[in-house]
């Protein structure tokens, strides 16, 4: 029984992260073509696919290539306007579900602990749940770096249930991957909680992948909880 | 006589840079103390300026560095919330001095051409344009990143003079710096406007920092030109 705590996964769990991005890109587009960009939204769109696929999310060009794949000519204007115009949007979008802040505070009201287990860089994680408004609900955060201790390895988990002075088998991890936060939490002997949204539902594949509970929202854990 | 152009350096010129960095720092200090920080917002200030001098101003790890210089553990969260901090309060002081934003669109009206030469990244000078609302102000923006071709060499300024089919004698140079600005203006021909303010101002040391006009604000140009 969950008696403890509940863990949450960060992006696309707490937050939108997958729209906040679509929107972002959306609004740069939109600033390169209004800084003079000889090309149509669509075009465009699909050119700057096509880097993100290719040289991954991270990536430090994204607009000067998507230039070239459009058969233009590198322009600073144009790739600095849609480069403020991402960073505009993307700050004005890190914002957290409409029932985020709600369900945290029910489950913090019924005695539960909270955690996040997320992996990633500890200041980049860490920045987003300062803007996010959530840096100071959680009792205990954990930000796996490490590539042989993310998850689905149970280090991260075992290691805030150590933080929270839990059992595992009194803890509830909630996220929105069933390859690792499903598959992690159950292996560290909790509870999981799958939630789906967003177009983003997948079916287990194998029974590690099996999650105790499938919720829509986060809301939902109050039905369970 | 000045009759063709009007040529500008960007930081400490269109804007105070020196005072949205100082800010900026100070807003980072004081969210790292809010966030739980041991440090009075003094001796993090003084070490801040130790790191900062030590490793230069576009160093990753200003922040870290301190936490080590002040003797205290690395805590990502305190680290996260002066990243957070400062970037608001650089993003909230990038604004242009009360008077260049007058002072372009009266030259404007005197048919004088404007333009900026700038050392530095392009994509990163021309967020700053946008970001100040400069960007559209401009017949050209030369902004040099090569080493060699910097400011004082003559290669900017000659850049610019062609862009804007102007004679460099035609032309003014205003700027910050009597090293850069003054020298590279005067080697390229051109007349020279050195904007002090701020307790910034230097004395010329040889004949070739010897300004034609020093100016304490932009708009006393409009007494010159």
């Amino acid at each position: 029984m969950v008696k403890a705590a509940v863990l949450f996964d960060l992006d696309d769990t707490l937050y939108d992260t997958t729209h906040q991005v679509t929107l972002a890109r959306r609004s740069a587009i939109r600033a390169m073509v209004a800084s003079g960009m000889m090309a149509s939204e669509a075009d465009a769109t699909k050119a700057l696919e096509k880097v993100v696929s290719k040289e991954g999310p991270n990536y430090q060009h994204h607009y000067d290539d998507m230039l070239r794949v459009l058969g233009l000519e590198d322009d600073p204007k144009i790739v600095a306007s849609g480069i403020v115009a991402y960073h505009e949007a993307k700050r004005t979008h890190l914002i957290p579900y409409p029932d985020t802040i709600p369900t945290l505070l029910a489950l913090r009201r019924k005695k539960y602990k909270l955690g996040v287990v997320t992996d990633g860089l500890p200041v980049k994680q860490w920045e987003k749940l300062i803007r996010l408004g959530l840096a100071n609900f959680f009792d205990t955060v954990v930000v796996e770096s490490d590539e042989e201790k993310k998850k689905p390895s149970t280090h991260p988990f075992l290691k805030a249930a150590t933080n929270l002075k839990a059992k595992p088998e009194d803890c509830m991890m909630v996220g929105d991957r069933l390859d690792r936060d499903v598959v992690g939490g159950k292996k560290a002997g909790m509870a999981t909680a799958y939630l789906t949204g967003g177009g983003r539902r997948q079916k287990p594949t194998k029974p590690e992948e099996e999650p105790d509970y499938i919720i829509t929202r986060l809301d939902d854990l109050m039905s369970i909880l």
